[in-house]
């Protein structure tokens, strides 16, 4: 498996008058002999400390090496039998990040933290803080922010785990392209200024000393790289996850945050695509969004003859807002019980007292002031629909662009792996009745989870995992949508429920008119 | 020639909608055209700067490589056509640096300085330094103090020749080992104590940064490599610059300063060895020693006839006492003009007036108050000359174990370098006649001045000289003299003068009795 740092047991030669090779010489030619002859690298800033501890141990002990893209890296000097070596993975996401604590050697999870990313004080979306990293001192806050973030969940880790920060040896993290950028401190001014360039996709592994990380100073930081501004690591993450690039069929996989980012492939090709198709169902936008925490409503059901509402919410409590995956049941429910039609607009006449009108229009009362959290309705608008109907049309022009380019069909792919919240909550069911995927066997589609974190944890524990990360970027052929007509005339071709044309969706009831 | 940092003039593609490879990899992958395909590693300190310079610069210019053993580093951008890369080789010596600034393309010398080591506020001589060292504190004091001279002798270089001290792109460092400790603040505490293992003998190169050096932060610092504690980076420099390692037939290279360190061989091998010989021609040991600056007596000569007394003086000022090579010239000069017997101890009846008595015991005159530059007389006591003669029975024993030990004569040598101020200054034929030297044709000798400083130059220049360092410490057999009971044996054979077995010595009468 080749974990991302290694304990190698080391028994040198005794120093004598008749010997007088330096010590870190010494150790150093011992530890090439487990590497075919090739001497690790020292780095400067862990040199006392490996001398002086292989000196202490009596030249005898283990030696802690990273294994870089590079080559070996000797970063420290402990004595035998030694605690298991342990590490983070992190999923670095825009509002939330997840880590994992595990044990290198055999990849026993030890303790798992979530924490909301510090750097939302300086904007909730990705472009405000780059925006914001344009001002003066700006980048290094929102660095700062990040990394006080990282060491907070750190130390959480390790308290649950019961070792010391200082004890955690590595840390792999993915994320998307903007918050490599911040968490590694490099201007991120041109991932949104045409033509979209990161100043780096694939970063080389730095070391926790140089990013000011509490954990060990020598600890590696092992980033997964990324394909471009609006295809991050966290895809690539979620590509080596899901197992993508290893079958001989071709699969996809979709990842829906803000934005929604879709590769199609196999081991021989991969081909990659994003767009901004996922913020209807984020919290922000809709006005009663929320992300899927308690008192969300995350299951809505419609009787299609009744019209009668049921609505479940997590962790079972008095509803205060909704998610994506209550958002895609409600629009779903609310088209095939007739609320709304094939255009996306409100039908009130269809049960005049679940609508009310708003500053903003029309709006439909899923919940009702009596039942609600705060004693306020929980509303969803024609506004929020519309914007749901932008992501619907969005997303699936996206993947047909794509699939187009690389001429096949929907039915030839094995799996749609669908990454993060949105594969975890959403029925796939509701989301074919939107026209949002395409219309196949439910058995096709597949939630993984957070891939991006699965990923990171994967590149932790694995050198085949790092070694496919970057052969991924390579292989990867980013089309950009920005400036691709295609997917224009398909966006327009989307506006209906389930599409302008039903044949793509037969198993869709095409509701047009009473 | 290949120097230690290149520019390479790199005309990147321009990225586009259609390559969105990231600035830093796009440039990566440039200038591994220049290395068959090898991809420079880029230090995270250097990496916002290089891909910010590399995108102001529009994607074409010069790309800042340092040549490294593990291969190119890529630490900047500069426009092109740009001014030559300029870099400092230094001698770091005891109580001296010197240092100079050449063009790294083309070697020409820009610029000279010098200045006092910093450190010797902690102690004169190595050993007390580390004992400072042992200190708390004392090693980080011991570090900054050197740190803060080669800042002080860059700034001044720069100043010389009209650059800026940040334009410094290199640093090649030759010294012995405690300085090179010092210098790259390794704890020195082993370096003298049984059985004497330096911390690390071969040191990978740093960078600028790592040691709070003021030059470009991305300049390597390449630190020629040593063979064990007492012998160091100063001695490998002067064999790679005396050409002693790439000769057919056998050669000796000899450095005196505090130790003499003496080294033979030829291309096919090479030992060496060091021992306490120099102290008594450096200031400090004798009574009124001083190095070899205005008003050192540098140059005597006495009429073996008539007893009659000349000197000179460096910078012909007024004498203010008697540096290395002035020493050598007057024992020679007593002892063939019979003021010493052949026990080295003097013979007042010679000339009465010569001799005055001193707390310390019998002293002969040498300048006269009334010439002297104080008004007081430079003396030379017993108690020096005491020294002298242990010195060059020294530095003779040191000589001839290390001969015998290889199976050879003297007469076998083809070349006897000498390196340092005991090089530039001292006349070999007094030395043969103390019996410090082999008595050998004069031409066999060749002073080769600070070899220390020359081989950090060629290391700057050259990357066959950075190899041939890097080869010479694992060819070197080290051969301990303070267990080895064969140069205790010589040692009392040679304190007579020229020596007890005075056939060894045809070139010098044996001046036994009146």
């Amino acid at each position: 498996m080749q974990p991302l740092v290694e304990l190698y047991a080391i028994e040198a030669q005794l120093p004598s008058l008749k010997d007088n090779t330096g010590d870190l010489d010494r150790l150093r030619r011992a530890v090439a002999e487990r590497f075919g002859g090739r001497e690790p690298v020292v780095p400067f800033g862990c040199l006392p400390r490996v001398a002086g501890n292989f000196r202490r141990a009596g030249f005898v002990g283990g030696a802690v090496v990273n294994n870089l893209p590079s080559g070996p890296e000797l970063v420290d000097f402990v004595v035998m039998p030694a605690k298991p070596l342990v590490g983070i993975a992190l999923d670095l996401g825009t509002t939330h990040l997840e880590a994992v604590l595990v044990e290198l050697a055999s990849g026993r999870r030890l303790a798992e933290a979530d924490c909301e990313n510090g750097q939302l004080e300086f904007g909730a979306d990705i472009l405000s803080r780059i925006h914001y990293a344009a001002q003066p001192g700006g980048l290094a806050a929102l660095h700062s922010a990040v990394i006080s973030c990282v060491n907070e969940l750190a130390a959480d880790l390790a308290d649950r785990a019961g070792t010391a920060v200082e004890e955690i040896r590595a840390l792999s993290v993915s994320g998307n392209t903007a918050m490599v950028h911040f968490f590694l401190k490099f201007d991120p001014y041109h991932l949104i200024r045409e033509p979209y360039i990161p100043l780096v996709n694939v970063p080389d592994p730095c070391r926790a000393l140089e990013l000011g990380l509490a954990i060990d100073p020598g600890a590696p930081v092992w980033v997964v790289p990324g394909v471009g501004s609006y295809f991050g690591g966290d895809l690539v993450s979620g590509v080596v996850a899901s197992g993508l690039a290893r079958g001989d069929k071709v699969s996809m996989l979709i990842d829906v945050g803000t934005n929604a980012e879709v590769i199609v492939g196999n081991r021989e090709w991969l081909i990659a695509c994003a767009g901004a198709a996922g913020p209807a169902l984020e919290g922000g936008v809709v006005r009663m969004g929320m992300r899927a925490g308690p008192g969300a409503v995350a299951r809505v059901e419609i009787d299609p003859a009744s019209g009668g509402l049921t609505y479940q919410t997590i962790g079972g409590a008095r509803p205060k807002g909704i998610c994506g995956s209550g958002i895609i049941d409600l629009v779903a429910g609310l088209y095939l019980g007739r609320f709304i039609d094939i255009r996306g607009k409100f039908r009130p006449g269809r049960n005049p007292a679940r609508f009310v009108e708003t500053a903003e229009g029309l709006a439909f009362v899923l919940v009702d002031a009596a039942e609600s959290a705060d004693g306020k309705p929980v509303l969803f608008g024609q506004v929020d629909l519309d914007a749901v109907m932008r992501s619907k049309a969005a997303m699936y022009s996206i993947l047909t662009t794509l699939v187009n380019q690389v001429g096949i069909g929907f039915d030839e792919l094995e799996r749609i792996y669908v990454a993060g919240a949105f594969g975890r909550h959403i029925s796939p069911r509701q989301a074919i009745t939107l026209g949002m995927l395409p219309d196949l066997p439910l058995a096709v589609f597949k939630p993984i989870g957070n891939s991006s974190l699965a990923g990171a944890e994967m590149v932790l524990l694995d050198g085949a995992a790092r070694r496919e990360c970057r052969e991924l970027v390579r292989k990867i052929t980013y089309l950009e949508l920005n400036v691709n007509q295609e997917f224009m005339t398909r966006f327009s071709g989307c506006r209906f429920i389930p599409h302008t044309d039903a044949t793509l969706f037969p198993s869709v009831p095409f509701l047009n008119g009473d």
